[in-house]
């Protein structure tokens, strides 16, 4: 007989796991857990346990020592019978996304850990193992659900679902940031607004925010052009958008969505970055060594303060609101990864999409999505197009599928320089993209 | 300063506002109502002025007579600065429907309410004034939310929302009782779980019945198949479904959709009673005459059990409890008739379709509609145009068009026979019916 | 080395193969036939060896004797090398016919060889046998071109598109009658203009009729409701459109559809019909007698004029001009059954729409159809379920598959009826329908 | 009474004049001309004077003097009762061409006549004159064809369709190029193989290539990729497709979807030029310098060899053609631009589209397009509503809707650096695009 909820975390010596941790804790009241299960591969070892080790006297400082944590490399007992699975592995470590950056910038392309060429290089590393995860968890935990955290999130997402039976639903914490740079717009708590945004991962607009019996977009517009533009994450410079193009979208683009509305100026700052004080993956390993020297000091017994300031904010946030969603039939609004099944009209049934869905005991409910302007629709499409043929190519390893997706891509340059520069990723990935072999 | 709630009823001599009102007395907590005008017109002022009286008694009884009662034959003080209008009139009182219900019998067609020629008929008498009413509206009380229950509600909505900015939802008891019999199925509370309902009004499909934490549509399915099926209406004669058909189906049908997979065994049955008891308008007239007597006693003072026999059961129940989730933003699912835009693919973004909706202080969002199975589709759409084009005749008077909508309708025989059951309904409806002159 | 083309007729035996004859004799110039070989089964040995000693005397008369003629019972001889293959065949007989007409009417339905429930009990018994065929053919003769006019052609020739590799194209004589017709009222040549058709079998429009520079569709509706209408085959009786629905219609309904926009009057018609000179299929095989006495005859050297008054004139005539066209890559256009593959807009890629093409040697390549008005798609959309359905109920024999076509069916009456109708059916075809078992 | 057909062309200056001349004189039996009509504006007065008294030479050469011949700088009068109109102008002249070329340039934008920021150019200086000749057309000769040629020919045809009554075909030399270099591959005449393309103008695609019975397109594609390319035309630099791409692709795109496929390359070449010999725009300058210093000879009676190394070959004899194919009724397949209705699935009815069509006497009629793979559909999707704002502001001034349609384009940059390059190409063709005050 279980005592409580086993909760399994994969690529747990993430710097983000205290985050997790914490919002595991604050809902204590609604969320019993039994077991806690900190996972990761042997290059991890010494992180993982280093957050254990953390994960311990956060626990014992909030008196919920009665909770088991076990720190492992071992996936398989971790799996056995989980009830939820975190997984926020990063495949190829932060060497790998570095390089990804590295090598699109000396194409002349946008380097980044979700977009372009480097968003196709994570997805083919990545997508492997995240199937190979989720063809234990068929057998171990059938009935479990999968949060997944790892990026590129929304491929990853569609690849499991497309591929696997697994009960899967992808996060990031882009929507989360617009939910809450939207609340202090408003002046209005989180939950007295209806935020519905549609896209896909990274690539999302806010279609309406419901607040005091009317839509409040236009609002809401107009707040981000006087100045105030709280939408924007930590990992994205700040910057202005066009105006006009603004206020007659109809729509509030993602902060995202710059890599695709004004490349150049994005362009410029990157290599910039990389000229400077290092591309966005090496700032943020440099990050990581403070943020595990902090995480090491056996007095810390909370998540530190320091942590926010990383990119990525909230991710975990929204897997504990997520988690206990489901587990109490909640029916929380929240903004997910999940199979489109129509929301999104005109992209097809089977392909992961993010949306505002209402969650309950039985996942994600999507809320409607009204169409798209038409030219907005295309460029969704065609970024669909790059995604599910970029899961192809990470599922098969074929070249051609490879091509023909990053073909597509509007941060990626056409020609024989897009053929040496595929050529060159996958060589210098060849460890970890062995389907292309 | 208003001092609460303003609630119009169009259409109060209608039998059923007792039920309304016991709704809004339930509700007395949540929904701080300040005037009540029941409004109805010279035919109703005797059947307006009893219900009126019984109110009175109603409120007091329930110690809230601070209400202000409005019993009144002028719309347009009634209309004025209202919160809610609830439009439950009925166009050329029942005498209109048993003269639909006979002449489609007459010409050898399955004559009923919201179907078939019936149905065509119905809202050609009722759209112009339902038209006329939101014209008011639009000046009287533009902030205010229209409920309609007036038949047929599904092209009465789509009027409405197609030709005037007022904002309307439409209502229909039929996933209601859908509702209420699955929790009766499951043996569980109606909040406990999630039915997802899609469709045309009285034409609607179950798709989804989400409960601890799985789709138990099934279950249900061979629970009705087992013999128990609290699904039906009153006023749908008990019945069978094709077994295998059902089982098959993925989708559970409403009671209504009996008219089109089963549309001899009704044909018999209407004819059967057409020459017994009456049809069912008669059945309903001699009811109506019934309750009113009983309604008239002033020694009562709450909703008599009689009413509960008459087939709306639950009309006002939803009535009431939509416009609390709306005055409380209370996001509870309910189901009913708005504008499609995309909630299900392969229909129109412009007309109005009957799903489940999340209920916001700003309207209904609807929950995404996975795509209905090819063939089902077809005969939605085949509806949903007969529906589009009777609402066209119904605005413009075009005899093509009223001629192109009734050939599509599967319950209406096409021919010579059409045209002359055509022009018989047109004549002998010609007072309700100015347009076709 | 063959000597010229050789052409296979399957159910030669039929009373149309001297048409056949005759318009082969006419393209002698240009379809140089080495061998002609007549098929059919025991049960029409007599008539097929009558046809074949006419055959002799014809091609005799016209001094073609150099042309083998075979006739046999044994297919696979027959099919070996053929390059075009005629099929013809009619599965169970006019016995099966008049047995589904006599069925259906009995059930109070409609009655015909193509629609309703015979069209589905027709299609059950036919496509079995030709899918046999076609496998006979991918094997003994895989480049022939198989010109399927068995009817109901539509469904036939969607079945052997889905299952088989045979290069097939579906033929029927409604639009070549149409064309004729179209041209008696232009008063022109019929290579003078270009009809465009598209739709189902049996289920067509005239979308444009392009002749001395413009669209002159609009003057042929007004010649045709000024009461000439030589669209009209021999087999379905004269009547008249309601004017007002034609004239705004902006398309020619073809003459079949008389029985969906008309049926209570074709129902009227085929009740007398039966109480009188009897059905069509029992006054088809009365006429089928006096011809083959007639053919009998060994003074007789070519097509008897009597064969003119059965319904299929044409049918043969296009057969041949269609072997002629493929032969000569003459990119006539001729309006045939062929695989969707985007024609009509609203339709699968993969299913059999019978629209207007250039015929070149490497088969029909369709011409664009404009969008069909929503409501005449609607129904288009809801026939083509019906006959994909009832196509996958002809090859898997799956009862509930047959159900669900039945009930979409306009001519179809759903209910209890429809199940024992449906048992009946089958139960009565059990031979013919082995799949059923 | 007219003697004969009346032919004006609007832009007669142009160099390529000579080649339409040799086409009408060449088609002489089948085209009965009575006038020809040649008309520029003032700035052209010089270079129209020259091509009319060479035309002069030609058609005496030729015994075709009784053609009247007028040049003339008035308008009206040349369109008044025209037949047919052959739009051949460049708005802003050689000077604006080259103008897009460098600001593209300086923009790190690939720069061309009918692609990018130069095509958006070209077509807001185009359309409004293309609008105002159409309107004159409308009122002088409404019967007329107009066959535009001027470029960008997809978006100047799309803004005539949409914005005008005038039967408009939008020609372009590309698929004529491609058919000719078909049939040196397949070694066979035009006439004997079906060659279908579809797309948008300068970005299509060969679809089926029917000869002897069968596609021959993979043929083709091995042809092409073993080296020898006759598809690509003078204005294209040769190159080589990626073998596995375009073996895999199912389709031969257009040399002018190497700017797509390859663009980084295109770029390359194109900066090599800017700094060599000169733009395209620069290039083409020198070479008619020369051409009409050839025109000029008195002794010159015939299209002098030179012009065959301009880019636009074809363009003239594909106008004579289509021409004659009208008069005729040839039913000829033509590869034109006309309006889409439903021939390319997935873009709307009214945009202009590029494919092979049937002509006759009544204009084009597009042969059905099989549907496009999705990642191919994307693209054209994108192009489309790139060329469906561009229409839109070239026709209303709208910067929002000119920086909308720009930012889907693949090669435009976006940010900053695009709003700059648009304000600079406003600022530098002002008098050419007034509708941008």
């Amino acid at each position: 007989m279980k005592k409580g909820l086993k909760i399994t975390v994969i690529g747990a010596g993430s710097s983000y796991t205290p985050e997790l941790i914490e919002g595991l804790i604050k809902r204590n009241h609604e969320l019993p857990i039994g077991e806690l299960w900190l996972v990761d591969i042997e290059d991890g070892s010494e992180k993982v346990s280093i957050i254990g080790d953390l994960t311990h006297r956060m626990l014992a400082k909030n008196n919920m020592s009665h909770i088991e944590v076990h720190v492992t490399l071992d996936r398989k007992p971790a799996l056995k019978d989980a009830d939820f699975v975190c997984s926020q592995f990063r495949a190829g470590c932060l060497e790998g996304r570095i390089r990804d950056e590295r090598i699109s910038l000396k194409y002349g392309m946008i380097g980044q850990e979700t977009n372009g060429l480097g968003g196709f290089a994570n997805a083919c590393r990545t997508i492997p193992i995240a199937l190979e995860i989720c063809k234990e968890m068929e057998e171990l935990c059938p009935d479990a659900w999968l949060l997944n955290f790892t990026n590129p999130s929304g491929m990853v997402t569609e690849a499991i679902l497309k591929h696997t039976k697994v009960k899967a639903v992808g996060l990031c914490n882009v929507p989360v940031i617009m939910q809450k740079g939207i609340a202090q717009m408003l002046n209005a708590e989180e939950q007295d607004f209806v935020l519905q945004v549609a896209g896909l991962n990274h690539f999302i607009w806010a279609r309406q925010i419901l607040h005091e019996g009317r839509d409040k977009l236009q609002d809401v517009v107009e707040e981000i052009l006087s100045g105030s533009d709280p939408l924007v994450p930590q990992n994205i410079p700040p910057f202005e958008w066009p105006a006009e193009l603004l206020r007659n979208m109809g729509m509030i683009p993602c902060a995202y969505l710059r890599y695709y509305y004004t490349s150049e100026d994005i362009m410029g700052q990157e290599i910039e970055e990389a000229n400077g004080e290092g591309t966005r993956g090496e700032v943020v390993k440099a990050m990581e060594k403070r943020l595990f020297d902090i995480y090491r000091n056996p007095e810390l017994n909370e998540k530190p303060k320091e942590l926010e300031k990383r990119g990525g904010q909230y991710y975990s946030e929204a897997a504990c609101e997520l988690m206990s969603s489901i587990y109490n039939d909640k029916r929380t609004i929240m903004h997910v990864n999940t199979r489109n099944n129509g929301a999104i009209d005109g992209l097809p049934d089977d392909c992961a999409v993010e949306v505002s869905c209402m969650i309950t005991k039985a996942g994600p409910v999507p809320l409607n999505v009204a169409r798209f302007p038409s030219d907005t629709l295309c460029l969704i499409q065609l970024m669909k197009e790059f995604e599910s043929l970029t899961v192809e190519a990470a599922v098969t390893g074929d070249r051609n599928a490879a091509h023909r997706a990053l073909i597509l891509n509007p941060l990626v340059t056409t020609g024989t320089i897009l053929e040496k520069a595929l050529e060159e990723t996958i060589e210098a990935n060849l460890d970890y993209m062995p389907q292309f072999r």
